[in-house]
């Protein structure tokens, strides 16, 4: 979970900009129907947007951030749930990176890691308060009620900035590292929480069933990783590849999808379907949705010339 | 601004609803247009909503409310600002109330007011948060503050559950006061917030200028009040009539709506058109998009049974 701190409102061509843009800076407007909601998401395939008018709250005077390592899923989901009730207000993320993707960010980065001893899996939590004092108190707080009930192994709590930037690098590493490490498959998907991490341990296993996983250069899978963000259920599955090998893509999909498909889940969490993903829309949305999805588009642009060869 | 607390999610008919549901119980799913805010707003005329997901956060551990009163509008202004940067992730409502508002909960309540003497404007101010003492810290401070720098003039903070609900009931108490007095003209409207009170003055000296507004019985108009949500921009401005007169209707309409277009703001903030104001919408929306909205209820709803006689 990472909270967005910007509201952000769309104009829609066509019509008057000037009379709409006045209209959408309103927090309220029950006038009809919402058309801008339909634009987000849409990935342009119903119009252009024109202008977007952002609202930018202050930002926190307080931040802080602290680093955990657990030995289960399970712990890692008793540490959101007590972060949510203790830190309730002030809580600003809440991410979860398994062991083998902080693996990949030591063996590029070769920083020291934030935990001397190596754990399944760690977390992240962020605050984000107006009283610095108030927020070390409930963070301190919250720190000792999952140590004493031992459901967080070890963890560090950022001293200033720099440590905060330091402990942020770990997560926001994984990307990069994956990156430089060769190719990647990545999926971008919600899953209900209980069953998040289930689909790496299920990915990784029928990669390792078919003889692609492995330590040598004729594996061409290095390593199957997931982190994510709790808040939303959203994870990012990443299999790391050494090279270019089609019975890994015949291993991955349509599995991937149909496991997804299955257990209540979406394939697209953040970044919509693009090119990629286009024919594989009916894993998350039955045909009468996609149905309706087409009306709308066939409405809004019946000359198909608004981003075409996308999703519908 | 009043903090929803639940997120509701809707289930659209038709298609397999079970496939339906288990998508919507997602925070995040970017597959395909969102079609579930269509129908927010829609006010039943694009379909029928059969099942809905809602999620419940916990109930914050820690309440406290202050009441205020104050001399101007622009004092109003100043006080929200201080509370935004103080109060911040604990201010949960900051509600506005002019004086006739409140003197007509007075007068049929007869309850003791919160303040001895009588403002132009009060506001009551909520936060909810996890930590009672912080909470109390931080609405200590900004009571403090407010008050040295002659903000507010004069303010009382409920000590208990009671004097919370105590307090709460000028607030809350005005809808019901309206009804025991007589007609009301309500309009729920969405307007930039430096103008938001001058939609009451402006009302209330045109119904005052045609003769009709006054203390005694042969003046159709009681008063003309405002009260709302400084969050969201949204006043809720009600003339209060002693018996049914055409010539009030005649003076608050079409001027409310023309003002409320001419200063940027929507004619139906909270509510929707429904039918007493579907011939307005051209007021809050443009032809194009009036015309957009038109397709969609034709594409959905093609023998116009969802519905009908509403605003498309």
């Amino acid at each position: 979970m990472r909270k967005y701190r910007g509201h952000c409102k769309l104009v829609l061509k066509p019509g008057s900009t000037e009379d709409v843009s006045k209209i959408l800076r309103l927090r309220k407007n029950n006038t009809g129907y919402d058309l801008k909601q339909l634009f987000v998401g849409a990935e342009g395939t119903l119009g252009i947007i024109t202008k977007a008018s952002i609202q930018c709250p202050r930002r926190s005077p307080a931040q802080n951030v602290a680093f955990f390592g657990l030995e289960s899923f399970e712990k890692v989901q008793q540490a959101f749930r007590e972060a949510k009730g203790q830190l309730s207000e002030i809580l600003s993320a809440f991410e979860l990176m398994d062991s083998g993707s902080q693996d990949l960010v030591f063996q590029v980065t070769k920083n020291k890691r934030p935990l001397e001893k190596r754990y399944p899996f760690y977390c992240l939590v962020e605050t984000s308060g107006s009283n610095p004092d108030h927020d070390g108190e409930k963070l301190q707080a919250f720190l000792e009620c999952v140590m004493d009930k031992g459901i967080v192994a070890d963890g560090t709590l950022a001293q200033d900035e720099t440590q905060i930037k330091t402990l942020w690098a770990w997560r926001e590493g994984i990307t990069e590292a994956l990156g430089h490490l060769g190719g990647v498959y990545k999926y971008d998907v919600s899953i209900p929480l209980k069953q998040l991490y289930q689909m790496v341990e299920d990915t990784r296993a029928r990669v390792d069933a078919a003889g692609l996983l492995g330590d040598s250069a004729e594996h061409p899978v290095r390593d199957v990783v997931g982190y994510g963000h709790m808040g939303d259920s959203n994870l990012h599955l990443n299999i790391s590849t050494r090279h270019y090998d089609e019975r890994v893509e015949g291993i991955l999909e349509p599995f991937v999808y149909e496991w997804i498909s299955q257990h209540g889940g979406s394939i697209s969490a953040e970044h919509g379907l693009g090119l990629a993903k286009k024919k594989y829309i009916g894993y998350s949305r039955n045909d009468t949705m996609v149905g309706l999805m087409k009306q709308i588009k066939n409405l809004y642009d019946p000359n198909g010339i608004m981003n075409p060869y996308k999703y519908i």
